[in-house]
């Protein structure tokens, strides 16, 4: 015979904003001599269920002493605050968070066992709610890392990533999409894509991510032109009055838990083919693109370093789409050097203009890349005859109907605006003559986020010199801009290390 | 030519004592407008080096708006307010963290290289200093996870864990030592077995463990008797003094690495046999002893649920040790169910001072796998023949002179305290006649976890029957012990739901 368990004791807590900013990560602070700590025996970075209203999430617990919060307080991180719709003085209640069913799956999988398909919608479906600590997807992103999840768990894991969230459907085939696998600073192709692609008669619904650990994401560029931060009904009213957009895709909530991985992929820096594979083609597939292109440059500082490298992946990508339905053409391209001259959203979204208003200093790479993705693409459709369409691509930018479709975009996205200068500037110049013999695209990357990029849409870097170039003494290899002093300073230091950036000398 | 970098903004900012408390977690709160986000392009998750006087830690940053700090403020996580050992209205500078060598080299890990021994030595120094954030440990103990190393990675590991750390020599051998690898409630020979061994002569500086995932680890339970958190010269008088010591590992920086990966194995409740033996050896081999015996309970709801993973994890432990010159016996025990009556501090305090002092009702499994553990130990020392260890121990316990030991060593470690008493009880009792068939060890663990153990160290649960006891309807099967109401009602809340605790039904 069981005793009756007592009543509860009351475990309403008052909210007051604290305005703590976690990035990401849910936290709930409560004072440690609250009755609901003590009650439920809550230690600091135990797991917690936090109901208000008919909301609820999973939070991790940061106890308070002193005068942060009185004892029936409780204060949540911002992520946590706008995932309740919390407002000041509201109630909310703590308790602990039920074990969930799904990491002994992931447990499973990070001693090495294969998980059937059933187990990865259990893991997607939790991670996707949001209920994963941090600690717990750093485990999964490690456990898939590398050779740590294969094809058949790769299809599993993409289409438990796209069941789990919204879903477009567009009617009409095909429905097609490029997506660059990242690495190459300035690759903003996407851009001058959507536009060519939309004017040819393709709907093209281009969802793109912020930066995560470069200096500029696709939307962050877009942003600095028109808003990107749409809802899914707007994304479809834009598609089906210009037949394609180039807006943010985490507030659509296409494949959602991807979203919760970056969180801790970002942090990590680690990758696997499979996991990759699963977050681009998750997006493509909740978007409800049937054919989908994907740009991969190869370099020795780019993301993918290798021909083998890009082969496996390659494969991987397409037989993973061919299971789940979907097209994959891959484009592996040199990826030796930085594409066009700026590095940061407004510096790139420079060159983009550039590109589509044919204006006379337009970057020829980036135009040249352009041009190839958007023929490989229209050939997606039997509009197009294969060999035709890189030579149609440039009749629609040179036209200058591209450039009108790309207005017609950012308009419907709510209004195109100009891109935003940065105040301050610092040359740097060759030390001596020669020839660039490197540009590296890490350190540059790494030179423009610490001008500010992406955080300020204006700082970032702009490259002067391209590989082969000969270079005078003193000619000016590349200039940093920057919005703040201490940020120029900040990236000024950077230069005094021994690392290669923009490398002249003798071949 | 390089422009030179401008003078940099002042970035000093003055402490306010927050009060918040992460567990070990390193967190900086600065304000988002605060002249060094801004110079520094902060955000919040950024990794940053806080600097106070001439120490320095690597935290991680959470970003604030609103009232709780000003701009030129800045907060601490309570565990990193005592690394620093800051004081209210210091002053600390705050910039970015390097990155650290080391990652690379866990990335490796992550994708399945094996590790040199310099790799691990550098990926250990950089966790014993507290530079690696909780994501990164994450992927740390993820990667070591199932066979994620090999023997010679384990030794490598353990080696540097033991290298990074204090370590004690004590100019004799055998210096004797135990370890229980856990997972059985109520384990607390090591409260029997070092009075014992150090009053037959032998040298035993034990160094234990506060609970990470169970109701009461032998630290907390030896700390309901005598204070426990010693210093390192502190273990060394009492050892010096009574040959034998009962003290908590942690404070000793014994192994500090191993401190920081409890951190997150905890939550993560991750176990690998490469890990496992570092964690386990690289402690022994830093408090100075020879010969160790680990306590290796066996059963389907113990820790080690199969005599194969224990021969598993002993040939890990014995081949380790072996290339460490550290002796290594194992000694596999049925964990079918939990040892003596009490599981909790206080309530499994109670059960070694009755063994110890030969009381009737003293709980006889407790007594005799104390006595087996014991005899092997002595057995470690030329003094006791082979065969002989196991008498001498009964001896030596049955004549009272244990009992006497162990109060010295509590008097030397600080003096000697009665076990509390929890106001608050609850009897559960069987439905309907028959025979006790299974007692759960991890229900009954986390029932006594959810009644405030090992945080309140009277809670706990007190079994009244053992396996193959016949039982009568509305006999006592066990007693939950809690001090407040809510952690009552929440451990019988525990109890609704259908899940094995303590079995009766017909063989």
């Amino acid at each position: 015979m069981r005793p009756r368990a007592p009543a509860s004791p009351t475990d309403r807590l008052v909210l007051r904003r604290l305005g703590i900013d976690t990035y990401r990560d849910f936290v709930a602070y409560l004072h440690r001599e609250s009755p609901v700590c003590r009650a439920e025996g809550f230690e600091a970075q135990a797991r917690v269920e936090v109901r208000y209203g008919d909301r609820h999430i999973i939070a991790t617990l940061h106890t308070t002493s002193g005068s942060v919060l009185g004892v029936h307080e409780a204060g949540l991180s911002e992520a946590a605050w706008r995932e309740l719709g919390a407002v000041e003085g509201g109630s909310i209640s703590v308790h602990h968070a039920a074990v969930l069913d799904s990491l002994s799956d992931l447990r499973a999988k990070v001693y090495g066992k294969i998980l059937a398909p059933g187990q990865w919608r259990g893991i997607i479906e939790d991670v996707a709610a949001g209920h994963y600590s941090d600690l717990e997807l750093a485990a999964l992103v490690t456990a898939c890392a590398g050779e740590g999840i294969n094809v058949d768990e790769t299809v599993a894991l993409t289409r438990a990533m796209v069941e789990v969230g919204e879903r477009l459907d567009w009617g009409t085939r095909p429905v097609v999409d490029k997506h660059s696998v990242g690495g190459l600073p300035g690759n903003r192709t996407t851009l001058l894509v959507v536009p060519i692609v939309a004017e040819a008669g393709l709907t093209i619904p281009k969802t793109s991510s912020r930066a995560i650990t470069s200096p500029a994401g696709t939307a962050d560029t877009m942003e600095t032109l028109a808003p990107v931060t749409l809802s899914l009904e707007q994304i479809r009213r834009v598609v089906e009055r210009e037949r394609g957009c180039i807006v943010w895709g985490d507030n659509a909530r296409l494949s959602p838990a991807d979203d919760f991985l970056i969180r801790v992929e970002g942090p990590l820096d680690f990758d696997s083919d499979g996991q990759l594979a699963a977050s681009i083609l998750s997006k493509k597939i909740a978007a409800g693109s049937t054919h989908v292109l994907i740009d991969m440059p190869v370099g020795p500082t780019a993301k993918i370093r290798s021909l083998q490298g890009a082969q496996h992946l390659t494969q991987r990508l397409r037989t993973v789409g061919a299971a789940l339905g979907l097209h994959v053409s891959v484009d592996v391209a040199d990826g030796a050097q930085p594409v066009g001259r700026g590095i940061g959203p407004a510096l790139e979204a420079r060159d983009v203009l550039a590109v589509l208003r044919g204006e006379p200093g337009a970057p020829p790479d980036l135009r040249a890349r352009a041009l190839r993705l958007a023929g490989r693409i229209l050939e997606f459709s039997p509009t197009f005859a294969a060999g035709t369409g890189e030579r149609a691509a440039a009749e629609i930018l040179d036209s200058g109907r591209a450039w009108r479709r790309f207005q017609a975009i950012c308009e419907a996205q709510g209004g195109m605006r100009e891109p935003p200068r940065a105040p301050l500037h610092s040359v740097v110049t060759a030390d001596a003559a020669g020839v660039c013999l490197e540009i590296n695209n890490r350190h540059i990357a790494q030179l423009a986020k610490l001008a500010g990029a992406p955080r300020i849409p204006a700082a970032g870097v702009e490259l002067h010199v391209r590989l082969g170039d000969a270079v005078d003494k003193d000619q000016p290899l590349f200039t940093i801009h920057a919005e703040a002093p201490g940020e120029l300073a900040y990236a000024l230091r950077y230069l005094d290390a021994p690392r290669p950036i923009v490398s002249v000398g003798v071949r």
